[in-house]
Parts: C-alpha cells; sequence; structure tokens
C-alpha cells in the first residue's frame, strides 16, 4: 500500500505530540522521518519510527532536550547533545555549522552525547539545500566485524558528502558495509540473492545469501579492507573531536546511544569560489553521465540522482509502506 | 636487492641537485621519496622517480615554482601550486594547514595547478608526527570507469586520514580502486592472481587476474558503487574548494598535471580534547586488536600498524629494490 507524504506526516506528528513533543519539535521530526521515506529510505523512516517511539518510551532518547554548546574556538564548536532525539540534534549541528560557514566560509561543529540520527543523507541534502558544500559522518554500535575478524568490534560508521547544485544536489550517503542491515532485510524479505557478495555464510565464505549474513552476523565491510580502515578511522575521528564515546562505548547490551558525530559546511559564495558560479558541477556530473554503460540499455548515475527520481515518483505515487508497520504507527 | 635508506636518499639528492633543484628543496623531496620507499609504497617511492624526472626534463613539473596564497578566509586558504613538485607542494600545504591548526584549533588548505603527491599517506604521517589529526585528497585524472561503465571517467582519488598516537599513529591511506596500478602490477610481476576481484577480464565479468584487468583498463571501485560515488565526490570537493580542475580536466594525453588536492588539520591540544590526552586511542585501537582472527594464527591490524613493521624491518635490512630501476637511478 501507499501513503501520500502528507498523510505519513500528519500521522508522525500525532504521534509525536501524543508522546510529548512540543508542536515545533513534532513538526521538524516529522518532516525529517517523511521525508527519508519520500527518498526511499525505508529504512531509517516509516520502518524505523516505531523503534524511534520505543526508545522515547523506555527512556533512552529524551525529547526534551536540547544540543548544548560546550565548546568555541573560532569556527570549531563543540556540543553536547544530551540524549535528545537523534535527528533533531543532528539537524541543529549541521544548522549550525552553516550557520558559521555562511559567516566564515565554512564551519565545524563535534556533537557527542547524541543518539542515532536516522538516514545520514538528510543533513547532506540539508546543507546542498542552503547552498553548502557538507561532509559529515557518525559513529555507531559495533555492528561489523573490522576486515580479518569473526566478531563485530566496528561500527558501519555512515559517510556524507554533498555539493550544491540547481538542477539537483549531487549527495552520496553510505555506510561502511557493502549493504545495510535494512536493505538486507529487504532482500530477504523478497526471498532475493544479494547482486554482489555482502557477508560470510557458517562455512566462512562470502556470500550473496542474505540469510546466511543474517545468521552469520558478519557483514562485510565495502571495500574489504577499505570499508574496514575508514570505519575505525572516523570513529576515532567524531569521538576523538567532540570528545565523546568511540564504539565500543555506545553498545548498551544492544541498545544504541551515546553516539560522536562531525558535522562540516563551507559556503563556496563566501569562499568566493568560482567553479560553483559556474556550470563546472553540470559539466562533472554529464561527464560520468555520458560514461559507456557496461550493460546495454543501462545509465551511470552520479551520487543522488537516482534520489531525486524516487522522491519524483514517490511523490506522485504515495510512499510504499507495509501494511503491518503502518497500522502500528496509527494506531499508536 | 636492499639498499639502506642512507644510500637512497644520498642517491636521490644527488640526481635532484643534478637537475637543478636547491639543496633545501632536493634534501625534502629525497626524503619523501626514501620515506615512502621505507614504509615500503615503492609504487610511489623508488619505482616512481624516474617518472618524476622525466616529468621535470618534459617540463611538466617546475622545478623552481612555490605555491602561492591566492585567498585567505579565517582558517581557510587557497594556494596555487603553480605546477611545481607535487610532493613539496602538498608537503607544504599541509603544513600550512598545521600551522594554522596550532593556531586556531583547525586549518583547512585548497591547492590548486599541482602535480601527483606521491603517496598521499606521507602527509598523514607529517600531520600525526605534528601531533595533529589531518584529512587530505587529491583527485587524479580519469583512471577508473564509474560503477556501470566500461571507460574511465573517474579518478582513483586517493584519501587519508590519520590520528596521532605516541605508540604508532593511526594512518589510512587509499584510493578509491580496490587494487592500485602499482599493487596490480606486483602481482603481476610475480605471476600471482589478486586475493580478491580487482576489476573486469574482457568478457566482463568480475577477475582476480591481474593481466586481464590491465588488458581490460576496468579497474574495480573500492566497495562497488560506493568507492565509485566517493571517487566523484571527492573529485568535487577539491575542485570547488581550490577552484582548481576537476578530474576530466586533468588528462593531457595521458599526462597527469594541474591536480587539486585538499588538507585538512586539527590540533586535538588546542581543541582541548581530552579524549587525545588519555589512553583513549589506544583502548580504540585495542579493541579492534582483540578481534578473533577469522583465520587462525592471523592478526587483526588497525590501519598504519603494518606501515610500522615495514619500515622497521626496511630500516634493519634495507629498502628493497629492483636492480634495474636502481640501476637507472643511480646512472642519472
Amino acid at each position: 500500500m501507499r501513503v501520500s507524504f502528507e498523510t505519513m506526516f500528519n500521522e508522525f506528528k500525532r504521534v509525536l505530540i501524543n508522546i510529548g513533543f512540543s508542536n515545533n519539535k513534532a513538526r521538524l521530526c516529522a518532516r525529517l522521518f517523511s521525508e527519508s521515506s519520500l527518498d526511499g529510505v525505508y529504512s531509517h523512516g516509516v520502518n524505523r519510527f516505531p523503534l524511534f517511539i520505543d526508545y522515547i518510551k523506555k527512556g533512552i532518547i529524551k525529547i526534551h532536550n536540547d544540543p548544548v554548546r560546550i565548546q568555541k574556538l573560532g569556527i570549531f564548536e563543540r556540543w553536547d547533545g544530551q540524549l535528545g532525539p537523534g535527528n533533531l540534534n543532528a539537524y541543529s549541528s549541521m544548522s549550525r555549522a552553516i550557520e558559521i560557514a555562511n559567516t566564515n566560509g565554512m564551519g565545524c561543529v563535534a556533537l557527542r552525547n547524541t543518539n542515532h540520527w536516522m538516514r545520514g543523507g538528510t543533513y547532506g541534502w540539508q546543507a546542498a539545500d542552503a547552498n553548502c558544500i557538507a561532509l559529515c559522518f557518525t559513529n555507531t554500535m559495533p555492528n561489523m566485524p573490522p576486515w580479518g575478524a569473526l566478531d563485530k568490534k566496528v561500527g558501519n560508521n555512515p559517510l556524507v558528502l554533498a555539493i550544491p547544485r540547481a538542477e539537483g544536489h549531487i549527495v552520496l550517503d553510505m555506510a561502511m558495509s557493502q549493504f545495510s542491515y535494512g536493505k538486507l532485510n529487504i532482500y530477504l524479505r523478497n526471498n532475493e540473492q544479494l547482486p554482489l557478495p555482502g557477508g560470510y555464510d557458517t562455512d566462512g565464505n562470502l556470500t550473496c545469501d542474505p540469510s546466511q549474513i543474517k545468521e552469520t552476523g558478519r557483514f562485510l565491510p565495502a571495500g574489504y579492507w577499505k570499508g574496514s580502515g575508514l570505519a575505525i578511522i572516523l570513529d576515532l575521528f567524531a569521538s576523538i573531536l567532540s570528545d565523546g564515546n568511540a564504539t565500543h562505548m555506545v553498545d548498551h547490551s544492544g541498545d544504541e546511544y551515546g553516539l560522536s558525530q562531525i558535522f562540516m559546511a563551507w559556503n563556496p559564495a563566501k569562499l568566493k569560489s568560482e567553479n560553483l558560479k559556474q556550470t563546472f558541477v553540470t559539466e562533472v556530473v554529464n561527464f560520468i553521465r555520458n560514461a559507456e554503460p557496461a550493460t546495454q540499455g543501462e545509465k551511470v548515475y552520479y551520487p543522488g540522482e537516482r534520489t531525486l527520481k524516487t522522491r519524483e515518483h514517490n511523490r506522485q505515487h504515495g510512499i510504499p509502506v507495509e501494511k503491518e508497520i503502518w497500522d502500528k504507527i496509527i494506531t499508536m
């Protein structure tokens, strides 16, 4: 079944107000969850909403807490998220980085003691909508074995980079695992194999079988040792610069909280970047898009291109929801 | 055969002075090439030195040119490399980012119009030696097909991240291709297969055969669409922030010059990051190292750990060189 953006937004808002959110916070939080769903990231949109509410009920997410600035040194600021809602904390941190960039050309906000930011791409689109270039990343609880290991000792630590462009922003939103848990579940429900190996089976071999990977928990880092190394060092960056928790400190018997995140923004106009004023970005993008496809009839995409297609499609036809999840939400 | 660090350094210095470098520049340039070799990155150390000299002779690398600052806005600076030696330009840019970070907590230098920086890791180790956290990246000429394409339309755009630590820095130096051209050549010379698929064969299938990959030129992006997307967006970051060339503008009939690079440094002491003062980084590193190895007898490494082993080994036993390349250098 499909529901319209407005219906979804209103349901989320209703539930959030019911549980004690102020009107303003409920509106923003509902918008972020709905927009992630509209863009096709259901795993961190509509499908995640019930767990978000559970975390609030359990007292893990503290809905009345706002981030507090602890330190400021020029364009670098350190904030404490006080375990408030992760998406609101992240949105506020990127807003602050943009604000600093609008005055100084560049801004960097390190946020500690926050919660899961849901869809990372949200903060890339946010910055690009404000005509800023952005780079942000988060750590997570240990959910992936590092390269060459059996047990989960690194996070999949999503990394987001964004470039504004009038004809459609360039936004990359990538976790360090080859496939996300959410993606794996979709293949599993559809009884499909992954298109490429995404982890290990019980015999220790690489496999495309999502059920085997779920069983072993051995998700494959993207690019093997490369995604593993990047995950390790992004965790160090986030926790050192924010003076917050590293991955091994945010796993509380399976509950994930107290994360560390970094938000950086550059305002190219303020930095007088001629390259952004011209048709430069579109030239780069077209160079990529004009590559010869490996499979006839296929296309070569730039990061963010397909998101815009999904957004448009879902706006026209409604956002696909699983009846079971949607029924749960409307009776909340 | 093996030669000592000192012998290699002195040979490089002699050749560089012969070709017109000042004493100071020759010493730094020779040191950077020797250190990359000492650390085991022969492809961008001793093996690359003859090509570096060729580029100078061809007038592509202009040895008397130094980077010039074009713009300054707070901690952000834009420099023009004036096509000087790429490793000297990059070293000078990271030095400047560190200098800004030492005063302001954080510094960002965008460099345009420069040349190949040789081993990217060099500038990570440089920053970590100065007790700074660092992030830097470069674009390259088109040398890899984007995900889903046949022809080379993206660079492998190396990305470097570094964290200082008394017992050994954490340094990640990764190109966006699963295997570098240099690594592929080593497997080829040893008549060995890659341990994992690194590109495509002539039938369009993923292959571990280095000769097939060399023939098709279809190197695999690390993590498939992920490494491809990251390469595309790092190119945009570097070229927009530096107001320099993007990947499609730096390929001159196979000669690569006029690159764009970003250098960022944070001084955690200046930012009062408690996490760096404590044993925090070692705790994170040990958490990873204590993971259970997938293969009995193997170990799980943090990024940079093996470099230190190679460095120590080569310092004791000499740096391995291919006779043919070394003979070329000593007769230059």
